[in-house]
């Protein structure tokens, strides 16, 4: 059966509980923090997803428009927390921002990288070897394989090569199952980009094994597939009609497909404000991956300093 | 039935035939062109829209990349066809763009204003009363309520009343039921915008009645209500699971409910790439006006003077 | 003799003094407070500016970016302390910002109405008379002339015809004679807007004869013209070669001529980074104006409420 | 004597001609077109720039307004006659697109390449080796230091390093000397971009030697330096009194000084509506680019396949 989303979390609630992978979940005030952990090959194919680890945050609060800066500062700090285990003590981190800027479903990750406070060039311009409170960070936003003509891989493994950064954070847009994860869940991994996730269908991944650096990947659902909400409502009619031996997934499909056809292109489900919502959430991530990258900064300092370049 | 949508095409296909409504259908090319005329009071309210004429024009190739120019000056030029005559002969026009250009369901009209060949300030720069070859017009994105503080429909009133146009042409972002309308479809109508119609749900109309001029609506659908297409989908498969005394509407609306709970707003279905379709819908349609505007001008020279305000 | 300036105190420094005009200096920490009012018309005449009270704010630290965040709140709080006793003590008011947003020398009008905090929606959506702690402010960007086809004068005039505010706020991007008050200049006038002022040169003025209400116009100078910049320079060289009989002024002026000929339209000297320049100028200036419309308002909570729209 | 300018022609103006440099002017039509080598190392120390060849187009025409896409086709063609020799036979061409697009002044790299026919990708997505009537391309704007915390050198090589194309097209915003010059011309060199050059001073160059290609650097100027124009205008008046023993030098130098100080940065002049003309002037030098990349297309087809991308 074809599942079709990002989200570890979602993977997991619909397969059978089963060995080599683990879950915890926790509380912290109003958000949620659900740990998944997949520890063999065998239960990484059955998932779907790749060995490693995975953190997703919880929040309505995430991209409503009455949450007061108290509160995204909470949710910023509680990425942070999750974030910075998962970076090397030190050594300079490349933050690349994945996606198509001009397709708003798939632009979080040029937002996120607009907001990131960019370090590195002090350790450049100074002439000797200042002791500087900050970590030595870099960002790039490669746009797509149809706008540049070279692959956002490509891209990143020459650069990495030249800069030798001790990490990579790979910012990007999620696709989810349901309609309530949109602009309402963080996905943190350890395992990086796999080939064909996000909005874009990324074509090739980013790794550690394609990098030779660790790669966190940060990501959050900013589309839900048509195709993929409409099953699931013809599901539920057909659990609750008792249909018999009327063959329902059959029927499914083709009432999938008569509804949707015609249509130009892939069609996705999103708030009608999404627009709006992508710039709160972008905020929130960049301050979030910011008050991790620099944990000698208070959040008013970076928050100035950001807006300083904007 | 509460059935969503601002085409009336959709709308009279959703209800038998009856008295005080017409309609005749035409071919030209690849274009299918509808012609709607509500003729009555009585018919209007049963229709959901205001007693007028309704043209829309149905051809995937509005908003497809592999449009060739030629394909493209084309549909604007049967668009301009079915827009002139619903034009004074002479006299100022102001074009309004309606909808948030924050929203990329919502912003259709700002990007048509953008490339409209704006002439009136070319009579108020000279001194004497000059005989030129172009129509006056002039063009405004009045924003909306939530941004300005001021009701659309009130900026307008006030603009009208200044500058005396002898038309208002109106540009809006719409919303269909099948998905099969987005990007393909555009509705001209002699009716006017009505209150709660576009992806905006415009608070007040813009009509005769309440500008003192003629009113001619452009609109072209970019999303479908993610409960209609849903709903759609478990309509087809009630009737054919033939589910008897099972109470099919009233479980319907239950599964709607259930799988698009809990999401931030209102969910719309679109495609993915619609920023994409945007720019090429918004193209096609301000070609098609300038044409429509301009009559003696040839589409290379019109395409010359917008791109060069650019 | 020809001298281009928006600037009354550079229009006062040049002429010598005399009746009719009074002067009065203040420092308020780093910020200088120059007050010039206009008493009579004949000043008026000699001035080359209106009759009226003049507030000119200088701070090199407008624009910096090492300007602390402390120190911009600083700014906005004696910007509004100035602004505020030229607002009627209720009502609602029409803040407007004039200008061609696509060209960045005229671009801060727009700039600063996009931050600026509009709340008569919050009337309009209410059902019943409720006392909200928010002064009722609208906003709007009308453009010019030569992208809508209508005055701004104009715009402005049909919409506070139908929205009847008790006042209106107009900000400009202006030009001053000397480099050194680019970005770092803020002057506030109850004048309104002088035909022919402004980076943009605006055909027709706003003010409360042609308005009917109060008009409090607030600028910054974005650049010098190169003409005058220039003569200065040859003005003082030819004071210090004493250069006799020896006709100097005609000299200059054909000095002027022959480095500047053949330019691409009238050329303006501004820093080179102005765009950057532009973005920190827009947000002192939107939060000295929300300061002085919103004195319940907390600056944090300004500054929150906004950063939400963007 | 201190000449910021990087145009060559304006270099060779300045200086007595002499061995090592040889020069060929030539006239097509409306436009002037320029030829400089510098042959040795002694005249490129002369002259302050590297050996090699350098081309020069001058029109006025390059951004006026009222210039019929005729004349536009004219000069973008005339630009690929000059740039098509020195581009390899065949294989891949990198174009990188240099400068802050915050800033206008240094945005037209930015701006160019958006307007890039760009193919490479169609190789990549085709399973078997196709003879495609197009020139592999591919287009990177790789920002500056400051924004992404990666010198543009050290993003450029590791770039090249894996795409390994066959040359490098760099295009990057100039400062001249004469106002006349801004938005009027076009340099075209095979010496790539010198360290220090540019309206952003690069801080590395990118050449041949440092990239293992070769590159072929393309520029418009699009400011002068304030500092340079009045120096010009007080050294003509200088001349003009025969200031006799009067160190006129020395009186220059200050009074450059006293006009332009406390200014908020490098003062540069620029046409008022600078941003207007960096659209036309993009549009012209993309298209030449384009057409010098594709020469089996027609203008026409160019025009319309980047206008989809749009």
């Amino acid at each position: 059966m074809q599942l079709r989303t990002d989200l570890a979390i979602e993977r997991f609630a619909a397969l059978p509980h089963g060995e080599g992978v683990s879950r915890q979940d926790e509380q912290r005030g109003d958000i949620q923090v659900h740990r998944v952990q997949v520890h063999t090959q065998k239960a990484a194919r059955e998932l779907g997803k790749d060995k490693g680890r995975y953190v997703t945050l919880c929040d309505r609060r995430l991209a409503l428009s009455d949450t007061e800066l108290q509160v995204q500062q909470e949710l910023s700090c509680t990425l942070a927390e999750e974030i910075r285990p998962l970076l090397p003590e030190e050594g300079c981190v490349l933050a690349v921002g994945l996606g198509n800027r001009h397709i708003t479903a798939d632009a979080l990750g040029s937002w996120v990288i607009e907001k990131l406070l960019v370090t590195r060039q002090l350790q450049l311009q100074l002439e000797h070897d200042a002791n500087l409170p900050f970590r030595s960070v870099c960002a790039i936003a490669p746009g797509v394989l149809g706008i540049t003509g070279i692959e956002t891989a490509e891209m990143v493994r020459g650069i990495v090569d030249r800069v030798r950064p001790s990490a990579v954070i790979a910012i990007d847009a999620l696709a989810a199952r349901e309609a309530k994860r949109i602009c309402s869940t963080v996905q943190i991994t350890d395992t990086g980009i796999s080939p064909g996730s996000g909005v874009g269908n990324h074509r090739m991944g980013l790794s550690r094994e394609t990098l030779g650096v660790p790669v966190i990947a940060v990501g959050v659902p900013m589309v839900v597939y048509a195709s993929g909400i409409i099953r699931d409502a013809l599901s539920l009619l057909v659990e609750e009609a008792q249909a018999g031996e009327y063959d329902a997934e059959r029927a499914v499909e083709g009432m999938v497909e008569r509804v949707t056809k015609d249509a130009l292109g892939e069609l996705v489900v999103t708030p009608r404000e999404v627009d709006l919502l992508l710039g709160r959430v972008a905020s929130v991530l960049a301050l979030g991956l910011n008050m991790a990258l620099q944990p000698s900064l208070q959040p008013e300092d970076i928050l100035m300093l950001v807006n300083d370049h904007l």
